[in-house]
């Protein structure tokens, strides 16, 4: 019953007209868990949301003084559907602080980077294609990569990121089952949900089979430039004009504003703009113009160091709290970003753990969210980026005690079973 | 050669992988022109960009302020993937004053309407469904509609609007040919391109005709409340609960906020938060509280009086000067919104035409963008929302010159046959 009115119900008259692709969509568990976060109580360790409280407001507010009174009326008109040129310009400079070289005609300013991906997989995917992403993957992507009926083949991936052998072995056995695969989506740094990051070493070697097989790189980067201690390795990107790149400004300045930008080579690029034009005429020039005058006058590098530092405390807050109350579950430890990925002891399932955890105050996402193919049960993702240290270690507190009592509901079955 | 890149050149190592839908962008008619309006000795009566010099800046400072001293962090935040709460109760009121009732639960904030129209159509249409739509249509729409491979048939309008009786025979006639018509996409206030109101009386009947064939009413509605003198007929969506209403901020209050809406019935307006959310997570928070405060402390209603006045002298001087110098031609005689829609001496084609136009600095829209069946040489859309009184006099002058040379032309050719 509760996903009938998401599937249609007998009350939606129009259930025989819709397209193929609507059929593909579905209530997240992410999403589901919206409602959950409202709730003051509830230490929510699950949204991924960035902690814009630490961007001072003053720097807003000087952004749009300015963007109003140096572009005026052009800051709320209609603008050219591939983004503002000076903009443009300035992601080229943020770019190259991570091995990019790039010219502004390539560049194409999106609503979040999520609509970049969105239209690129427009671009690319038919029904039944295969994308290759990493297991696990960002929820958002592969919800994407459903809505255009493609088929999602998770690639393993451990504490370097993802595994060349087995990206090989996936396009070996895929391309002799005669599939056509059309890209590999990646978030090489910090990754969502794994935190891990791409070791240098494999880079080229990712790029190097793909090159060879004729499949395109698409590399979501929303995380690399908030590294606690040591700078990631230089972007795919910087090694192989043929990836597309995507970017963002939702988690180095904030997300409301909506506004991430693409990379692409310029055959790819020039179709981009034309199916951007299609879906939204162009992005908001309101958004973009302030973003540009943020970049003009603001000490952005100092807040993105100051974000770090509010990150790298949580990081620790959320480890230390791991290594206190669930020390005997493994963890990922990542070096930057929003995310712990945990996996649970054998038997337990996360989704069906969540409804108690809640019951507990706490809140997570569970594993199955970011695998296309049901899997997944075992694990689940913290987000520690927006709970205060004292909450993150609040959460992962009563998380321990719903697993401990799950665990201990497993062993004394288990025990019994034996008798 | 000048298609080459937009259909990928040579240089395109991905030409093989692109999808199905991929091959049915284009550039536009209408984007092709942004790069001569932009030099200011061309009088542009091509792009259909509001006045937003009329709006004053401070209203706009206020919203800023206040958005930010109420909202605060939320304000830079993500959001749901509805919109915000308060600024769908603010749009439930705007939709009152054509009649529509309606409950915030069903109303959808977007990305500008076009992104409403472009996330719809993604629910319903399949390769070679039909989409009903007014001859002639929207070009935005039109981008949509081949963007997912559907065919589109128009429907014979004229001063009235969309005739009844035409759209009885095209949906007899699609029927037996076994097609799937999905919807029927109108702009019935003020057309674009063809200025023109659905009459009141045609309203009923062609709701009528469509509930009982199965179709579904897109009701895209940017100008209704830019009459001259006289309000608008009530909405079609006032009269049948099943139309999903399209309506923006982009026309009464400014385009660069890309804020639109959309109101559909429950089962779909779910879905369509779901492909929204797929899409672009949600729309920016930014904007929407923007235009939020903006509705709780501007006097919107004051300012949209003004925008009436500006575009009815603009109306005015568009006419007058069509009166003066091509008092031959036939145009339509809007009652509202931004264009004049005008049928050129026979033999005169519309598009070949353009660039003696540009020789003579006066730009306009081709009829054929309107169009997705390649009809439409002999119309021409006039835009005169943007220029001032003074210069679209000039820009019709310099029109005729150009209108009256081709004629002349094919006079002599005429005559020359004769002998």
């Amino acid at each position: 019953m509760t996903n009938s009115t998401s599937k249609g119900t007998n009350f939606d008259i129009w259930l025989d007209s819709y397209a193929s692709r609507a059929h593909s969509l579905s209530v997240s568990e992410v999403r589901a868990l919206f409602a959950v976060v409202s709730r003051p109580e509830v230490v929510s360790l699950a949204g991924g949301m960035p902690y814009v409280h630490a961007l001072p407001k003053e720097l807003i507010t000087e952004a749009f003084e300015k963007s109003m009174s140096t572009r005026g009326d052009l800051a709320i008109q209609y603008s050219g559907g591939q983004g503002d040129l000076k903009l443009r310009d300035q992601v080229r400079e943020l770019m190259a602080l991570e091995g990019i070289k790039s010219s502004v005609e390539d560049i194409v300013m999106t609503t979040g980077s999520q609509h970049g991906l969105e239209l690129i997989s427009g671009l690319f995917l038919d029904k039944d294609d295969v994308v290759l992403a990493e297991g696990p993957s960002y929820v958002g992507a592969i919800g994407i990569f459903r809505h255009y009926e493609a088929h999602i083949e998770h690639v393993e991936t451990d504490h370097d990121g993802l595994q060349p052998e087995a990206l090989k072995e996936a396009i070996t056995r895929l391309k002799a089952q005669g599939r056509k695969i059309k890209f590999l989506y990646l978030v090489p740094n910090f990754a969502n949900p794994s935190g891990v990051t791409l070791a240098a070493k494999r880079r080229a070697k990712i790029l190097d089979l793909c090159r060879k097989n004729g499949i395109l790189v698409l590399e979501d980067n929303p995380y690399g430039l908030l590294y606690f201690d040591k700078k990631v390795p230089d972007a795919l990107r910087s090694m192989d004009d043929n990836v597309i790149y995507l970017g963002s400004f939702s988690k180095i300045l904030a997300p409301g504003f909506r506004v991430g930008y693409v990379l692409a080579p310029p055959a790819i690029r020039e179709k981009l703009v034309l199916a951007q034009e299609s879906a939204i005429l162009c992005p908001s020039m309101f958004s973009q113009s302030m973003i540009s005058e943020y970049l003009d006058s603001a000490d952005w590098q100092g807040q993105i160091d100051t974000f770090r530092g509010v990150y790298r405390e949580r990081k620790d807050a959320a480890l230390e709290a791991m290594a206190e109350y669930l020390p005997k579950l493994s963890t990922t430890h990542p070096d930057g970003g929003f995310y712990l990925w945990i996996t649970l002891p054998e038997g337990i399932d996360s989704k069906a753990m969540l409804p108690l955890a809640v019951k507990e105050l706490v809140a997570y996402t569970p594993g199955t969210a970011f695998y296309g193919d049901g899997t997944g049960q075992d694990k689940l993702r913290i987000c520690y980026s927006f709970p205060t240290p004292e909450n993150i270690k609040v959460g992962i507190k009563r998380l321990a005690n719903v697993i401990n009592l799950q665990t201990e509901l497993l062993d004394t079955f288990a025990k019994g079973g034996k008798k």
